[in-house]
């Protein structure tokens, strides 16, 4: 696939040849992995295209994610059928999935366990698309997939899913077009947390509502602790690799403090993160205010290089030792993993040493970061008392905002963007492309104005050594510091911090037009002169 | 108070003298306990009312609660202080507060602790209005009242509440009238709970929009579920004493599996919950769905009498004996008790002994009730697992709901119902009326047709014991077994457990007129034929 061209959908003159096949198709679409408000409405996009332009096409769905191309368990999609999920969330028209392979049979080699690099969220979805194709990369999967590709004469597939599935929507590609198959295949960006993007995919469908969802919820208790006056919120938000969700949260309800991946670019240690948060709660303190909100990506804890230093310690030691009570086996840690693991909380200790996944390795992603940082907080603020220097009091609350958002109902920008998406990748499949993943651009615009078409997905990869040898993969994008959410961000967090939080009312701004569910008459977006921070893709504008 | 009659406004002839004093006002306005969405609309409802009706009056906003009557701390609210309030959640304008009352000269007498029929979510509400004024009743805290009342020379309060604090209200009313005070005392029935309600309070504001939030939330956690196929969710929901929000969101939402008061009524211990939770998912296993949802009151383990029976046995004992670690202490239960305490699971058991308040009484409202019972659901399953009575797979997945909900946006219903009570509450003072609850009725109806008017506060009350004296106080409205809306819920029961669930989406009905945040093109409530339960106050209505 590599140097493949991109594609761009344009105007025709509809009384003039479109230089399109005309005969009808057969597509095939699945969702692969976690949920994320609009996965339905690619699939309508997909189907009104063949619908309207390619007479008497077929759109199978495949069932329960990747594993319903592998079984062929499908459904064709008809127009009752697919009706009630138009600008629905969730994925439950053919449902997602992330299968188990339960015997040796079907997984002949099944080896991304031993790999170190695949954090611990990853480790929750080990067993998906990604996994089935990329990291296997047999033969074994590629036939499942030729088979039913070939049983149902499928003209195209639509792989609708993160950046391992795209990596795969494209090796499977690879591999049809090596094996001069006819089926062409297209990739849909998807992911709530929005790690997936480049220049021409601005933005992964389902960020946008996810964090509507999470950054209302939040206001609500910033809401709440203001007007209590004595709480502490500490709130866990999804997003393991890349900490985009809790950044734009942070932009649209400026919290008092927020935490993120510069902590790993400035390699800071646990002391460090939780002597930033208690000082802020001094300050704070000290002008009279007892109660806050702080923003805590749930990958926190992958980027603390020493935590993860202790992992990898730990799950040595546990792999081969026994784990003796009076705690002679701490010994064999590093000096600075054994003062980090003393340092955490003990109910984090237990857990630590307690839940482990079935090859034995911590479970980080079980780990309750926000009740964590609450605890080692807590501590460090009583040391602070008894020294003076703090006098306030602190009661922390924690939350998770998590399954909350993947389902809820696509703003209309998730909504319209995903038909985009969808559209598209029809258009691109009627077309004969291939190795493309649909993209939309210019999206701070008018829907009217926006740009279609499909991005060769080899650009979006780097090659990265995985097992031993190099693979071509999507890399997630993280937050860019240098980037200009997080400079904006950088900018205003100072203000947000020890002072009096700014309101956090989240207005609709130029690129939105959903009005805030519960603004009653839907006047104060004009009449309110509240600051309202958008961002959009990587475009911030600020509406006064 | 007691024979007081309830007052109605009706339109007057503006051309004709309207019987009512001409002369400006003074009025006081308190927000008294937990943050129901609406109060601020209250305030505005009775700001507006004497601007416009009653020529150079003044408002004044009690600070942080109760407390800013005693200390007479207050703002005068002008229209510009209100104005960024107007249809906003939350109580920030002037806060609300249960204030600690520190040193013994503040709380002569303080002996609401020892009331064992004061439940523990009360407990945590401990010191604010209701205990400074009805369970003190102290001369003390009256004059403080009375006090402030003089110095501000107030022809009229506004005590905006729950049940209690409209109790005090009462009292205070009587107690002004009693030192022949000009103040006049009016109530304004707030509480999320939605236990404060009666023929003429239909319902307390806040709870539409509670409701709203939680159940949208809740949606999009079915269709996670839904979409995922692997999860089963415990969700929490606040409302200690009723459970008329789980019951709401109930019919809002149609989950699996709902728990409520009937647990009390029907004398179940927590065995049977336990085992109503793990039949219905055996049969949803047979029927191939290992995933679903679950609402559970806050209060549940209040309505359990074995658990209540559990509770103040340990109380007694943790309070005398010393608890040795070998457990012969738990030979001082009652066989029952003791059952009870080792079917608890081990954490739950810890929590029992460890997390005492300063009185050294178990805090019942900590027991994370949702986590106890995934715990005893699982050791049910992998009972019937091993007996061969369930093949399927169960994950538990915890949420509690309550801070979410306290401060969002009003509804459309809880912007216009809170300022019609707080305009109430305005014409109900300039007409010299006290010891009246603002009360807004025939709520199904359209805005213009809404009643508006005052309920006798003695109407609402019931007589008590308490402190070994009969008090006066109005009662919480739990669920009525037999009213309108659990019967609605009883019918569709057996529909929602093992069953497959009915799409969980909250569209909007003839009484509402909000559409769904993120639905995205509006066109859904009028287009598709899923089925709608709508309860309103005790309507219940159902559009299809």
């Amino acid at each position: 696939m590599f140097g493949q061209p991109s594609a761009k959908v344009v105007k025709g003159d509809p009384n003039k040849g479109s230089g399109l096949e005309s005969k009808s198709l057969k597509i095939g679409v699945v969702l692969s992995g976690g949920q994320a408000p609009g996965g339905h409405n690619v699939i309508c996009g997909i189907f009104d295209y063949l619908q309207e332009r390619v007479n008497g096409s077929k759109l199978y769905g495949f069932k329960g994610g990747p594993a319903g191309i592998m079984k062929c368990k499908y459904v064709e999609l008809s127009t009752e059928f697919i009706y009630p999920y138009r600008n629905r969330g969730g994925f439950d028209m053919i449902c997602s999935g992330r299968d188990k392979i339960e015997t040796p049979e079907q997984a002949p080699q099944y080896p991304l366990i031993s790999l170190v690099e695949i954090n611990s969220r990853k480790n929750m979805a080990l067993l998906d698309f990604r996994c089935l194709i990329l990291y296997g990369h047999h033969e074994f999967q590629f036939k499942q997939a030729e088979e039913t590709a070939v049983k149902l004469d499928l003209d195209g597939l639509v792989v609708i899913g993160g950046d391992d599935s795209n990596t795969n929507a494209c090796l499977l590609a690879e591999n049809f077009r090596g094996k001069k198959m006819k089926t062409r295949v297209i990739g849909c960006p998807k992911t709530i947390d929005g790690d997936l993007k480049c220049k021409e995919v601005p933005i992964s469908f389902g960020f946008d509502t996810a964090c509507r969802i999470y950054a209302e919820i939040i206001g609500n208790v910033m809401v709440d602790a203001r007007s209590t006056g004595k709480y502490y919120h500490f709130v866990r938000l999804m997003g393991r690799a890349a900490s985009h969700i809790t950044l734009e949260c942070a932009l649209q309800t400026h919290p008092n403090i927020t935490i993120g991946e510069e902590v790993a670019a400035k390699k800071q240690t646990l002391k460090n993160v939780t002597d930033y948060i208690t000082d802020i709660i001094c300050k704070r303190a000290k002008l009279g205010y007892n109660y806050g909100v702080i923003l805590i990506p749930e990958g926190l804890i992958d980027f603390i290089p020493e935590v993860q230093q202790l992992i990898a310690e730990l799950n040595e030691i546990l792999a081969h030792d026994a784990v003796d009570k009076a705690g002679m086996w701490k010994k064999k840690l590093r000096s600075q993993s054994r003062e980090l693991l003393e340092l955490l909380p003990k109910a984090i200790q237990e857990q630590l040493m307690l839940e482990r996944d079935p090859h034995g390795n911590v479970q980080v992603a079980k780990i309750e970061t926000e009740k964590m940082l609450i605890e080692m907080v807590e501590t460090e603020l009583e040391k602070r008392k008894q020294g003076g220097a703090y006098k306030g009091e602190f009661q922390g609350r924690s939350h998770f905002f998590g399954y909350e958002g993947r389902c809820g109902f696509p703003t209309n920008f998730d909504a319209n963007y995903c038909y985009a998406l969808g559209y598209a990748a029809g258009a691109l499949l009627h077309s004969g492309k291939t190795g493309l993943i649909s993209s939309v651009g210019n999206l701070g615009a008018r829907v009217e104005d926006w740009t279609v078409g499909g991005t060769a997905l080899t650009s979006l990869m780097d090659v990265e050594r995985r097992h031993g040898k190099f693979k071509p993969v999507i890399k997630k994008a993280t937050v860019e510091l240098e980037g200009a959410p997080f400079k904006k961000f950088a900018s205003l967090r100072d203000g947000m911090g020890p002072q009096e939080s700014i309101c956090p009312i989240q207005f609709v701004g130029s690129t939105a037009d959903d009005l805030n569910p519960y603004s009653a008459a839907g006047t104060w977006s004009t009449s309110v002169g509240h600051k309202l921070w958008l961002i959009f893709g990587r475009n911030i504008s600020q509406v006064t």
